[in-house]
């Protein structure tokens, strides 16, 4: 069985996006994984098929309504399957590689895009949906956060990307950030490749690069390094 | 001058993408924003159209060539082009709703999308590049951040969705997640709206809704109380 994800989305048409091409897209296509959007509309009742109302307690814009989302939930992902069921939005809890590579683990994934204000918070609880951030801003809607979502868990299934950049995470999750990069040309506009990446020793490239790597996370980023201790 | 936005690509055919639909298309129609994705290998000089080399020092994957960058970069904001030139990395600062709104209230902007183990060091120093991160996981590339980031963006800028969300995105900026939401019907499953949201009690229902803000954060998001403080 290869991941399956369901994306349940007012824009279906937004998918597979950026996910059809490269990496993603030939995974895709090879069948590492597949891509079912679904539209929440086909849930609506009605015929004007309605899918918000306004705030209780009023305020702007719309919520999406309890009922039609946990019709669309229950018909996408019925009782036993074993997919989480995730709520992009910047009220989850923030993404992060780990969690990603429990994602790409497992059968795959349900993500709800929400739309206008937000989504009734009933169906949150009632369908126990897992709410996550891909950071502190505010989108259009959920469809963004699930391509990127998505994206970095595709390039972790088997297949997908060898090993090539196994390394790489590794280190990411080792809670710094990368080391500077270098490549040819030797020299560009009177800079130079550091004379330590040329050198031919191993041992001090590895340790230049984790001194570097240590440095630049204390500049950057000290909440990761406080994160470790 | 409405917003330029200049995205540097392996993968021009991703965009627009998502941002083709939806408010961000609408507006992208309306000639609200526009966007130009330069595609990268344009800039290389040899007969394959090379854009990487191995890392300097050794390890796994390609580096992006600095000469080949710098070539698309200057030919895409010339001397004298106000607008501010993104890398979208992992490395990079994380991205927030403040740096969003100034990025809005600008000109537009230039967005380098790496890809492959990452871009020389020297052309970002050389073209001072700020690096920006959408998040502590990792992409297959620079594009997927892209659309998020200009997503974000686009819905800011004058006449793309009026005063609608003005006020949500306001309690975000106050450095607190969103209080829950409901809507009709008033009971789902046997779950009903919260009584006072029905109260018509426009005080007790503002005075809820900051208590609900503030518990939701600080069980999902201690850093952000702490932030404030």
């Amino acid at each position: 069985m290869s991941f399956a994800a369901s994306v349940l989305t007012l824009y279906p048409e937004m998918f597979p996006g950026a996910l059809g091409l490269s990496l993603a897209g030939r995974a895709l296509e090879r069948g590492d994984w597949s891509l079912d959007a679904v539209q929440i509309r086909d849930f609506a009742t009605d015929k004007h098929r309605t899918v918000d109302d306004s705030p209780a307690g009023g305020g702007a814009g719309m919520v999406m309504r309890a009922d039609v989302l946990a019709r669309a939930i229950d018909r996408t992902g019925p009782q036993g399957d074993p997919r989480p069921k995730l709520l992009m939005s910047p009220r989850g809890k923030p993404l992060t590689q780990a969690r990603v590579r429990e994602l790409a683990a497992g059968p795959g994934v349900i993500i709800l895009c929400g739309r206008f204000e937000g989504v009734d918070q009933r169906v949150i609880e009632a369908r126990n949906l897992e709410e996550v951030s891909v950071g502190d801003f505010i989108l259009s809607g959920g469809e963004p956060a699930a391509l990127v979502l998505l994206d970095a868990v595709v390039r972790l299934l088997p297949g997908v990307m060898g090993n090539e950049r196994s390394g790489e995470e590794e280190s990411f999750e080792n809670g710094l950030l990368e080391h500077p990069h270098y490549t040819r040309p030797q020299e560009f506009e009177g800079r130079q490749i550091p004379d330590v990446l040329i050198s031919g020793n191993h041992g001090k490239i590895a340790q230049w690069r984790h001194e570097q790597a240590e440095k630049l996370t204390a500049e950057r980023r000290p909440d990761l390094l406080a994160g470790k201790s």
